[in-house]
Formats: structure tokens, sequence, C-alpha cells
């Protein structure tokens, strides 16, 4: 008899296979066994390296003990790096959010990983994140500038002006991102939120 | 110095990584990092376990001798089940196809799975397909009826007429399923072919 499996294939272990690939983000059910098919049809050209480079990974990534950025080495290649701006800390809310500024090359300053956003509806709170670790970095000395490029949502904003208000004492400079319409867009596309931010915000033509 | 690479993080493993997540179907770059930092946020719950459900199944997963399919075992559980209709045979373009109408519980006999369908486009012949095995098959015996479970395409049209020619000296019954509207199909978001197929082959109330 053929096991009365949901995924309706008769191997516990493609179940299995399928079951883990599925708790990726943007990855159903659906879509899940598609990539196990995939998987399963290339063996050793797709599915040994990927096992290979997960087991790699999960052996040698670990936060930055000063950041909390991810790297193979610890304090991490930015922390570490002689040629970047020492007195600039640009706070954001996750590695990923780090991903994309350093893809962007438009910050050549050091990093602060918070770990999430305060939410009372989640149940965040300052003892949950990264804070005490930056305030301590901005106390220990060079620091002349906090970035905060934290997201532009209620969360995201309660949280700025807790952390503008923990460094206060350090007499440190705090700056947020600009807010505005972002390049390339349709101004009728565009929230209400971020029309009346970009509007508050008009500089000089 | 940040080594320059695309991915903005400093890591060749995790680039690695991302790369390899990219080549799974609906991934792409985007989705590929966030899901490589979901794994790099829990190595031991998710990146090691998925690790090794990869190697564990690219290790012991085969594809059966006799239909295709893709099991630990071989022959499959499908074609060594006694209680499952050995006289038919149903014939389906890829493995998926077989999983689908498994999860289905519609049909009780055998498959006979044939990595693709004839494509003048693709170049793809008879030749690369497993068509001389599925002959056998029906050659050597009880096969009272051969179903022929091919996408409702060109090629796969294509590919059912040829079958059935091949199939005419064996005697055995050769069927198709049926077209028509889905299941819930609302009649004004179907396709012009559908509703010719659906009405040409529609039957008493």
């Amino acid at each position: 008899m053929m096991p009365p499996d949901p995924g309706g294939n008769a191997t516990d272990q493609v179940d299995r296979l399928i079951a883990l690939l599925a708790k990726l983000p943007g990855m159903g059910r659906r879509s899940a066994r598609r990539a196990a098919l995939k998987l399963l049809r290339d063996p050793a050209g797709l599915m040994l390296p990927l096992a290979d480079a997960m087991r790699a990974t999960a052996e040698a990534v670990r936060p930055c003990r000063i950041c909390g950025n991810l790297d193979t080495q610890d304090p991490c290649r930015i922390c570490t790096d002689p040629n970047r701006d020492q007195e600039t800390i640009c706070v954001v809310e996750g590695v990923a959010d780090l991903w994309a500024l350093e893809r962007a090359r438009v910050h050549r300053g050091l990093y602060h990983v918070l770990g999430g956003v305060l939410s009372a509806l989640a149940g965040v709170g300052p003892d949950d994140l990264r804070v005490e670790s930056l305030l301590a970095r901005v106390r220990a000395g060079d620091t002349r500038e906090v970035i905060l490029a934290l997201p532009a949502t209620v969360d995201g904003a309660t949280t700025a002006h807790y952390l503008h208000d923990r460094l206060r004492p350090s007499g440190t400079a705090v700056t947020r991102l600009a807010q505005g319409v972002p390049m390339g867009g349709a101004l009728d596309v565009m929230d209400d939120g971020t029309l009346a931010a970009a509007l508050k915000a008009r500089r000089p033509a």
C-alpha cells in the first residue's frame, strides 16, 4: 500500500525535504514541491552542492560581537576595515538592511544591527534589541554621528524617537534617512503618507 | 577593504549559498537573499536539518527502473504494490504530474513517466523520452489500458498522437484525459480553446 502521506509521493525523505523547503520565505507547499523535484533531478550538480554550502555556512558564519553583522570572522570585515569611517554608525533593523546599504555603496562608515524595532503589538521592548551595546559603542569614544536608518513605519519611528532620547546625553549628532518619493516613483501610485512627507520636506528646485 | 562582491555582504560563503538558492524554481536573487538570511538566523533549527535532508535524499532517492518514478526503493513502491491495478498504465510527462495524480487519489493503476513531451522547438525526439520502455511494458503482457495523461498543449497532443500510433499494434486500449471547464471555473475567465473543447465534448445534463 502507498502510505497516505499528504505530499502524495511515496517517500518520507522527500516529504521531509519538501516540509523544510516550505519554511523558506516565499515558498509555499507547491513551490517547495517544484524545488524538491528540481533538486532530485540534479543531485550532483545542485542538491549536494547546496547541502554542502548550507552546512559550511552554518558552521562558519557568526554574528559580529560589535555590530551584529553576519560574517565568517568576528569582529566582522566591516568593523575591522581601517578604510571605513570609524566616526559614523548607521543603525539598521536587520542584516538584510545592512546588505541593502552595502549593495548600494552609499555608506562608508560602520553599522549597528538592532535585531528588530520596538513593537507594543509584538511585545518587543528595548531589552530585546541591541540598544545597550549601541550606547556603549557611542559612549566609548570616537562616534561623531549616528544615522538612524530604520523602516519608515510607526514602529520604526517609535524606535528612532526612543534611540534619539537615549543618545542625547552623549552629545553625538543623531540623524535620520530622508523621506519622500522614491527614484522613478510615479506620484499617482504613491500612498498618502509618502506624498505628505515628500511635500512637507520639499526643497528649492 | 570590503571585497566588491555583487551580493553586498562580506562573505564568499554566503554569496555561494545565495547563488545556489537562486537556482531553485520561483526564487530570484532577492528571495534567495531573504531565504539565506532566514537560514542564517536559525542554523541548528533550519539550515543544518535542511542540509542533512538534501544530502540524505540525494543519496537515497533513485528513478524506478520500471516506471521512472522517484523513490528510495527500486522498483518503486507503486510498481511493487500488489493492491494496485496492474492492468492500467497512466502515462505522464514528469514526476510532478505523477505526484499530482497520487495526491488526488484518482488513479489506482501503475504509471509510466515519459520524462518530457515531443517538441520540435526544443529538439526533443522520441529517443529522448522513455517511449521504448513503455512499449516493452505493454508488449510484455497484462496491460489492458494505457491512459495518456499528457498536458493539454500542442506538444502534449503531438506526443499523445505519436504514442497512440506506436501502441496501436499491441491492441491495448489507449485513452486520454477529458478536456473541459475545470471544477469551479468561471466561464468568463476561460480561454477560447478550453471553451471550445468543453462545448464540443458536451454531455446530456
